[in-house]
């Protein structure tokens, strides 16, 4: 397998619901021209793929199931290629030009949320194994979200990592994110038993608020899904990180 | 000219804050290869500017004053071609999608909220003239609008339609709207001297409360700007058009 194949059968598409705990995604089989081995993505697709990816990333679609057939090889182009890694790098940009606007508080109480999955972590650039690969605890940083997580703790901002995963799972999360490169976060929030069940917009929701009860100011949140971003506490600004592989209600 | 040059030459770019009224949109002209006369836009711009687009569109950008100049050729192709087009149509689909899974009251007291300029209208497609549409009334309706919203009419929605253009401009309103196809809303909203100066989110939601407490259920609501859909008295859901030529505060 070459590295490309490699990133394409690790991807399992996973449709998700209510307590989706991690995405294990798998992007199908490319096809290819039979003679000349091209990726075959008609024009016709590659229209409506891209106004489905808008229809989805705006939030229009609301929930959605499953990436179209006609769009499969078109959303695994997009995110094994450039463009996914030039999308957040954008996202990446608007977020510090926004947090360089604000008067950053000396006393820490001024604070940024992240959610890791497909935000501070994707496995789409994990070219190692095919299953579990949550307790190997390899899944990469997204460079442009390292970048900003940096720039950030150099401002002094207070970060926050909130996440859709279980409490049993905080070890290896906290071993995956470490060894991605972040370090020195405030507090890291996984569903405990009480969170079961909830939908993510409204557990998120309730974080940030104990986030706001203790005296921070959310200036920031980041999530590559609209159920991190929408709710009540929501922050100042948000940022859509790109993600045309699943849904999170 | 041909038709092409004079949709481009049509557009204007307004860069806008807060009592923008009206969209005059011009377009720069296009740059042409000097042997081939085909239109230049290279690789990594086309890249950089899908991303842009991702940008502005979720509204992770925020405010924005003006296409970045690597992307205005970009923009030009992207409104004069199949890609503008084929948005508002997916956009017209996710808002169909959604309204057939209500049960819309026989009383009339479920509502949708349509923005016009950009989202029932577009000057894109007015290839007639240079300056002073709004005063011809000959803007043409965004096709995929025009078909939803007579969809939404036989569904037994109640159409309100809410402008930032200012009431002075009613009758040409009218006119255009009427010369585009749309015909049979409840009530056009323009702002009037008190709603002078206020931002369009302020000014937009204060007319969504006044249509909810006259009773009605805003289901959904329709604007190419966020400031069309955000603020307070939001729609239960909101359908964001494409608009990569202006941003509205």
């Amino acid at each position: 397998m070459n590295p490309t194949q490699y990133v394409v059968a690790l991807l399992t598409l996973s449709l998700t619901t209510t307590s989706f705990s991690q995405s294990i995604i798998q992007l199908p089989t490319r096809h290819r021209h039979p003679l000349t081995g091209n990726r075959r993505i008609r024009a016709d697709d590659s229209l409506y793929c891209a106004s489905w990816r808008f229809s989805i990333e705006t939030n229009n679609a609301g929930a959605w199931s499953s990436i179209p057939a006609r769009c499969q090889d078109y959303v695994t182009d997009y995110v094994t290629g450039d463009r996914y890694l030039s999308d957040s790098d954008v996202v990446a940009g608007d977020s510090l030009a926004f947090i360089k606007t604000v008067n950053v508080s000396t006393e820490g109480k001024d604070a940024w949320v992240f959610d890791i999955d497909e935000t501070l972590l994707s496995e789409i650039f994990n070219s190692n194994t095919y299953n579990e690969w949550v307790d190997l605890a390899e899944a990469p940083a997204l460079p442009a979200s390292l970048r900003f997580y940096k720039e950030l703790q150099e401002l002094g901002v207070t970060i926050f990592l909130l996440t859709g995963r279980d409490e049993f799972q905080r070890n290896d999360t906290v071993k995956n994110l470490v060894y991605a490169g972040y370090s020195n976060w405030e507090r890291l929030f996984l569903r405990g038993p009480s969170d079961e069940g909830k939908l993510a917009t409204v557990y998120k929701s309730e974080k940030r608020m104990q986030i706001e009860d203790e005296g921070y100011t959310i200036q920031g949140s980041s999530g590559d899904q609209w159920s991190d971003l929408q709710g009540f506490a929501v922050a100042k600004r948000s940022f859509k990180l790109p993600n045309p592989m699943y849904y999170i209600a």
